[in-house]
């Protein structure tokens, strides 16, 4: 999984019909402090993660390992808000 | 997903049978506002898709969850055109 | 897919027993215009593609969805040799 | 497989209900010698691996073929704990 | 796949039962001559692969279409053993 920020929202009309009420949000990998970097990219929310929110996404057909993604065209799925993390034996990030 | 920007076509007489009457369009990844990056890939369409369109494109075996990619040889497929994103509370492309 | 060139092949008497018979073709990927870029990778052949041909190649899953690659230790399959590729509105690239 | 280190940990209380009960440790790959490197990635430990192991994890549908991870919407799982390395006929890396 | 060279060995007593009695080598990618380049991974061995080989990795789900690697939390497997390549007309590599 990676750690990403989630930074956006996108909008479509017209998409796949197994999209239709799937909210898909634009994020941007980070790390364990939760500053981002690289390029976005887009993934399913189930949790109802809002912006700024730093979570954990799974991908590939770990991505359809939900109720709410099952079967569908997508490939990256928001399965954790994240509260803190640990590292190096210190609180890295506090959500 | 990828965000990506449609910037062409590739026209095939041999190919694998499943793709027959399919389209193969040319993407380069794109961010949040539209802009393109990095070496072109090729998904299906399967929403009529045009040159120019920003879309979204699921990777792998999310590629052929849909009726016109089940079971072929592709691993990517235009599943969303985007009609605007939001990022840091402000529309930042416009379709 | 990505778009490669074909440059060479690999020849291997010590293989999986699903591999026998099958063409194990070198590749380099390429922009819309044929340009080769970046380091070899492997594709099993299902074409006769030659040396030259800039082709399509699909991965992972999908690189098994052929009658020929079906169930073997393969991740990278030909599925398409291009004729010529349109970008920006014009032909980029012709076979 | 990638060779990593463990680094830390992320707590989430908002997450798949599958994941309830899981540890999300947080990983650099390694190289041979056990040296860390680039970004940080998350993976299921099913293993009691501690931080500052070594450990090998399998990545997309191959982490989740253990009965801890199976059927969750994961991506990556540790499946082995490094005691030691060997590389150009030396040890490389001891636990 | 990726051309690889085996490097080295991993060594670990804690790991999933499934992997019990495999052999998992450390390779690094190599190119057509066999010149190895970039940071190390680990594949299982079916094929009784030896240091300084140059072979074959298949990777993904693709890793687990083995005897050996089936239902396994693998992602690769090494699934031929080069005997030479040939590129641009010419023998690349000879092992």
């Amino acid at each position: 999984m990676l750690i990403a920020k989630v930074i956006g929202t996108t909008i479509s009309t017209i998409k796949d019909e197994k999209l239709v009420g799937r909210k898909l949000l634009i994020l941007r990998q980070a790390d364990e402090t939760g500053a981002a970097f690289g390029k976005p990219y887009v993934a399913v929310d189930t949790l109802d993660a809002g912006i700024g929110d730093l979570v954990l996404t799974a991908h590939g057909s770990g991505g359809r390992q939900t109720d709410i993604t099952k079967n569908s065209p997508v490939d990256a799925v928001i399965m954790a808000i994240i509260d803190h993390t640990v590292a190096d034996g210190k609180v890295a990030y506090q959500g």
